[in-house]
């Protein structure tokens, strides 16, 4: 029942993983056909919306994480077992999938990489056909079956891959905890978001399992374990992860209120919109509390409102100028170095600290 | 990485196969206790939420018929891997709550079971915490994120439940075809109902992967390919099971319609309101098209319209006197003959032959 071998090709060098990565989805989205097409009706349509959904972007950072973490630790992208590994590592992509489908719905985005999301697409799919009842209802309806049907099927492509019983035993709780913890932080984020929470442990917990161990930690794990590696070196890779991926997910609260919605695909401002409770805002309110009851007090009504553009840029400037964005910049240098630090003295391969080391600094830069 | 074994006693008689289930998914939970307190916040109460969901109730319908299918093909409750079977089959109950969670927010019903749904126990939380935000939004949105959770710990039971590698590969294909088949079945039950697709066949698609597949057939197909049963046992189960739950689910259509809300714990004539698009309905309609045009024209204004009892009353009364009640008995009873004849020519155990007799009886004869 694993996927047919010979079928993709492992990727040469980290710049190539991606496209092997969409390779390795594109051949098993082929696998699932027959089973779609014996459920017959729309299923098939609908499924080929959700690959569609996968194979259309995404930067695949996840299986980059987990298939150097796993050259690091002596797996050999020549060898035989390469083929699997690359399948285990590509199933991260569906469980992606899972948490991007849900979390729009649960965020009420319109778009995700510049397309409509997938509830909306499906909404729209509703109104073109003139179908009965609630588009928004059934646009919903359909995009939480799609991402249970991604989160089922990332099971899949793990069990179907092809690693060995042994390795399968290996990744077992590795995978397990990833799941959970991604779950766990995309419930704290929206139970904070509502308590209004605002304290930066709260925020931090938030980036520590929504993000960090899910987007570095977790795959870094996943490519250790895949190989092997002793506990010394996963314990590297996952402070190494646990901190590259806090100071990830700071960079990435900075975009959602500062990036050009040109270049990260959502709408200028959207986290203050949304109301989250990001590292950032809980810092700003922790300076504003302190030094300018009346700004903390512009941030608290600001925060989570429906707000025109104008009061956006207001409430942008007063992040600024309270410190706020210097301060969480500080900390994704500290984190940075001592993520770094962790690598370096780890007992992985040369080739992957280097990777894993531009890999981190991309992370901290990035301005999309 | 498995659960401790002895932690769980294996039902010695097919009546107490709930109990047991219930004892190893509260084994279960208590085994994901660490990873929901290491993520911290209110994440263990939002988890104990689903355990409670979990173990409040149901028949375990699916653990019972995996059971019995595995002992039907030569299992051994006595047995050294009856504790790993048994988890393998609890663990359908984890898929189960999935769907069902999220069948709830689809379907926006407000009870299941007697108690509120998860999407309506969160948002009174919420409404009770005065917190900001919409308090339904909330609660659907946890819902949806503990479905997530159900449907992932499912897969964490089956991958740590003791069996060995070669009954992991053995049941691998069974479990993947399971959860794909009930997704596609409810994709298509909330795509017909708002293309308002009237035909038998696309009611009977329906049935056949949203409930005969999902809950008889592959939870036997599981129980075979656990005992390693031969090609011949299998289509033998597939075919009872098919059958037996096509039965089972055109039960289930009649209770939707005529079913006592004292009983079944859903407001009376709850499909008719939803709008459901049963084979009972298809048939009323095919029957009214040939016979009555105005009364065809009376169902088709009805059906998922917000109708008073009255109004489900009078729908109900000529739902019966098209004679569709009465066709759709009658679909049942042959069915049950078709599955049940299956069984008998197969090679299962003569208890198991009897016990699985005795639970598609009851199935085509409960009044909930």
């Amino acid at each position: 029942m694993s996927t047919p071998p010979g079928s993709i090709t492992p990727p040469g060098s980290i710049t190539s993983v991606p496209a092997a990565v969409e390779s390795a989805l594109r051949t098993f989205f082929d696998s699932r056909r027959p089973i779609t097409d014996a459920v017959g009706g729309t299923f098939g349509d609908a499924a080929g919306a959700l690959e569609a959904f996968v194979l259309r972007g995404g930067k695949r950072v996840r299986p980059t994480f987990a298939w150097t973490g796993w050259l690091g630790a002596g797996g050999d992208a020549a060898g035989s077992d390469a083929d699997a590994v690359l399948r285990v590592c590509s199933a991260l992509e569906l469980v992606q999938a899972c948490a991007l489908v849900h979390d729009d719905i649960i965020d009420s985005s319109a778009t995700r990489r510049g397309f409509p999301t997938l509830h909306v697409e499906f909404a729209h799919r509703h109104r073109v056909g003139g179908w009965s009842g609630d588009a928004d209802e059934f646009g919903e309806s359909i995009a939480i079956l799609l991402g249970d049907l991604a989160l089922a099927w990332a099971d899949d492509l793990v069990r179907e891959s092809g690693i060995d019983a042994v390795a399968q035993t290996r990744i077992g709780p590795v995978w397990s905890a990833m799941r959970t913890e991604v779950l766990g932080g995309q419930y704290l984020d929206v139970h904070t978001e509502v308590t209004a929470d605002e304290s930066v442990a709260a925020a931090l917990r938030i980036n520590r399992y929504k993000t960090a161990a899910y987007t570095i930690e977790r795959p870094l794990h996943l490519g250790a374990a895949l190989a092997g590696a002793d506990d010394a070196l996963i314990a590297a890779y996952r402070e190494f992860g646990t901190d590259i991926g806090i100071a990830f997910q700071l960079q990435d609260d900075l975009l959602g209120v500062f990036g050009d919605p040109e270049v990260t695909g959502k709408p200028s401002g959207d986290d203050l919109r949304e109301g989250k409770r990001t590292v950032l805002f809980a810092e700003a309110l922790l300076r504003a509390d302190a030094s300018d009851p009346g700004t903390a007090d512009f941030l608290r009504r600001g925060i989570g409102a429906d707000l025109t553009d104008d009061q956006v840029q207001r409430m942008r400037q007063v992040i600024v100028d309270l410190g706020a964005v210097e301060a969480v910049q500080a900390r994704i240098d500290d984190l940075t170095a001592t993520g770094l630090r962790a690598l370096d003295g780890s007992s992985a391969t040369d080739e992957a600290k280097a990777e894993l080391r531009a890999m981190a600094v991309a992370l901290g830069r990035r301005s999309a």
